[in-house]
């Protein structure tokens, strides 16, 4: 049953894609921030954190199923917004977005997606949320852009905060211009339309603009402290996403595990709160429910997949984490959901 | 006296057998669960405790032996339940259950054994304790192996609960169907009658009614918080094994030892309380006695005796903890079980 | 952009300069005292700390210029005092006063530099400051080398208080006598002038007997403890430097940025308070500042970039840092040098 | 200064003296009990203690020198007891009599060294202490011992206490029997006089006894808990040496300097307390006397010495670390023993 071709875990397929993709690709895939410690901290933190397991509890019948903003999913594992998914395979965000309705779950499609919006959630059967940055000179831009991802279907807004400007990811640097960026939401518009190159800046005044914008729910990713997520909830933020940009942004920031457990006392149930950031099995994603994440997404990890066998490989690499989640609940006496409690970690 | 080809510690077994076992049968035996976090912790978290010898104590006469349920044993250091001797040695339990016996310790016999019960307690001149696994879809079944185990002379049932599903151990997973695994105790059934391919799933309610089926003492094995040992201690159990299944189950669990105390303290004398998980040397069972624990049971050390010299090297693994014990607890101003006391752990 | 020969930070300077210069040169730029324990942790210490980032401020116009003894610099980021600039390039302290000028910041020149303060301050069109051992067998020499400094317009006297004997920098021990020394501010003195060649004591008697001399700010550098700080404090001392000296004298030491907030604490604002030790990022530079640093001086990695590329290398490590400093302080929603503040490091 | 062949530090001399020895010598003096976890320990125990330095103190004359039980020592460093001295050099312990001598110091003499204690002290310039073994089986050789010494001119017995077996010292077990073991203090005596080939047991009646044979101070050398040390003082020990037997005896123990504070803080200066394990370089006494010890004793560091160039190896190894001691005073504004405290360390 194991073929020795099929990889056992996400790592595997890490090593695959490595090998397949070209090394600009891989670098800019694999590439933290400067020294990359925040991004060897999101893993070495989860790998310290001690799970509690109770016994004996009927585990019989596992369920991961939840809600998001209202919306079923199969498990509480995303797929988290990521630019140019064609670096990774040809179909793109069309493949991802197949993969997530393969795993009946959402697909957060970023902005910065190779594919329009469009079709993405053309090749969707399930939810899709459009992630945003405010990067266009012309607030107009921004809004059409949201307008569209709402004609197209997007069921949620995410707006991604911790990007005022683009992290100096070095091992990246001297080969990015190399890797053959196309923009599909941004293809029909002039060059030059978005005023930031190094970044894209908002504030809480844009926030509050926003929300004029649309009656869909508003995710703000890129929180890392109880303040901000104080601020989220007052600025009507239905939930956040704890996160570090995948180690990307600001090198010595927290690891996303160490932050989420003062974001979810912060919000006290105001918003709900997802996190990111060094998900690579289903014990990550319990260990960040016990704490308080209602759920996580997952990025390099899909692209991995993508890479080492397009819709199939991301669907699968969704597969092995919902499967290593439901034996770690059942392993540690948590059949469902709402039973994830935090005296699970230690 | 050190002849070069003796081994001089437990590792040095391990060293050995290596080399003897196929790869297969090697990571059969080693692999724990997934990215073996929780197998090194059982490790390390040895390690990282303190000793705190008292000197000029009458130490002339050292005393390891304790009982165990009653049971006289000759050291606090058991023969814990492992399927499948015989992929280590041809005689399989039949040596295991001798070097026991030499060793004057209680051998628990696990019910995946490679040979029956019947013929192992047949080999065993000392104390045999049989570990159930409640996995026949039939409940019957279960029944009449508690029968078997009776009739066959086990003075303990000892009932393995963190297994509700089978473990992930990658590192086994591509070659384990090369292995040829034969159930002693199942060869008379007919195929298909265990449940769960997958796991061995119970719960309190199944303890309930197993306590009903024997007055043998029942101990609990897997137990890792202290709120399930409440619950074992309330249920009856007469002794908790604290235990991770040597790393095997739920990854990231907490070490074995790590766990100890909370256990320790939550049964407050209500039950013998046991340890495995990671003990090699004599200063690991004197560390688990000073944390409270009665007695040690030590697993892959054993495979390693048998396979580099069968039963002889199983007991002379037993032989080398029991010395090492010893001289730990001369070293240490202990000279009897009882003496162990906590202080001597910071 | 990124040509590849460009460093792309301070590191990769590091290991141009390893390979540029002789390892004699390399030994003793790179020595830290005895086993290295603190030029280790000096830069360890940074790396451990972690931080908080606010998003959604406003941050399109970073600030990063400040005043240090109300002198303005671009940003808080100084060239600390080092001998022997010659080692690194042929135009020496001339070159690195031309960088600290391109760079709008201050360059505390170093008493043992190869070139005369007067040469210094004749390159330099920002400020610089003058630091002093006091080494001399005769008083009255010292007394001449603070008017020199002075005469030469030097702002501010930064008194070196680390070094009663010299470090033992093993790593240089064996090759030092190789390098080609000279003291241009000794040039013209007596062989044999100074007092000490195993080092430059003082006490704080001394620091009072200096304040007589001049009325330019005294800057004392060296201080690692709250004691000592408010001593200064208390001695009149308008700003400290937290510096174990790179590391090069009492190995074993505190890092410096371990030692800030004690001294940050006892001075209670009647200092300034600059740091130096393991500076190689612009988090670092964050980081201190959170902790109550006004500025920081950066050693080592001035002699870098003389080395790879004379006073345009040395310019060029300036404006990296203080770039990434600017990038960490948008990334941190930290637009001015005011607004940096404790919250942000845990 | 620095010829090439001079060890600069301790770490120098060791690694000669492993080239010059046989592998055989080298295991029996390297070696430490079962993992050498204590012995690594030891080590790194000292490596996280951190300096505090204080500055501007007048350190132009530093005095290491102090008393031991009222006996002048030009620094607070002493020859550790070990046996057979003439597996490093030729002239055994009374080479080490000498370096003794030379560096002004004391030289605690083993029961079990190569040459006899008349030899030895007849060598000696300045005092030498006896190290005790309570290891015969006629309690008159115990006596007859203390009273040779006493006769031969030493001023103190130190006994050990942490002995009552042998450790076991794995990397030496299999060649140990190859090395030419001859002890002088029992050359004369019967062979199997001494009870016991596996230790040197020893109680708190066996104390008492001692005290009444001689006068001469007593050392209890081998404490490592305040409650041991507060019996030691009641039971008349003039001093004690807090050791783990350089990690040969308990592997597990407690570092010597991490036990150290619990031992000083028990005795109240009741006792002058010592400390041996891991002293490697003067910042290491330095430590050792902040957190209360009155000197330190070196070990295999003055085999090394002895390995590498006799007796004046072993005097250039108690002078390196008499220099380092007095720079790391003078750096760390400690003029005179007295004055070095508790602030010094955190």
């Amino acid at each position: 049953m194991n073929d020795e071709s099929t990889p056992l875990n996400v790592f595997e397929y890490e090593e695959l894609a490595r090998q397949k993709l070209s090394p600009e690709t891989w670098a800019y895939i694999a590439a933290g921030a400067e020294d990359e410690v925040t991004l060897a901290r999101n893993r070495s933190s989860f790998e310290r954190l001690v799970l509690r397991p109770n016994l004996l509890v009927d585990v019989e019948r596992i369920d991961t199923s939840t809600t998001l903003l209202g919306q079923s999913v199969a498990a509480p594992i995303l797929i988290a917004p990521m630019g140019q998914h064609a670096f990774a395979c040809p179909d793109a965000e069309v493949a991802t977005a197949a993969a997530a309705s393969a795993a009946s779950t959402i697909f957060v499609a970023s902005l910065s997606s190779s594919r329009s919006i469009e079709e993405i959630t053309a090749a969707a059967a399930g939810p899709v949320w459009f992630q945003m940055y405010l990067f266009f000179r012309d607030r107009g831009r921004s809004e059409v852009m949201i307008q569209r991802a709402q004609a197209a279907g997007c069921r949620a807004i995410v707006l991604t905060v911790d990007s005022p400007r683009w992290g100096r990811k070095e091992r990246n640097m001297r080969t990015e211009d190399d890797l053959p960026w196309h923009i599909g939401n941004l293809a029909a518009l002039p060059p030059g339309c978005y005023q930031y190159r190094d970044g894209a800046p908002a504030t809480w005044a844009d926030v509050e603009w926003l929300r004029t914008l649309t009656g869909l729910p508003l995710v703000i990713k890129g929180i890392l402290t109880a303040e901000d997520a104080a601020l989220a909830a007052n600025h009507g933020a239905q939930a956040i996403v704890v996160s570090n940009h995948g180690g990307r942004q600001l090198d010595g920031a927290v690891a996303s595990i160490d932050a989420l457990a003062e974001v979810v006392a912060a919000v006290d149930g105001r918003c709900e709160v997802y996190l990111d950031g060094g998900i690579r099995r289903g014990t990550d994603v319990l260990k960040s429910l016990a704490l308080g994440a209602r759920a996580v997404l997952v990025g390099r990890p899909i692209l991995w997949g993508l890479a080492v066998n397009g819709s199939q490989g991301a669907a699968e690499v969704l597969r092995l984490l919902q499967e290593e989640l439901a034996c770690a609940m059942a392993l540690s006496g948590r059949p469902t959901i709402r039973s994830i409690d935090r005296k699970l970690v230690r």
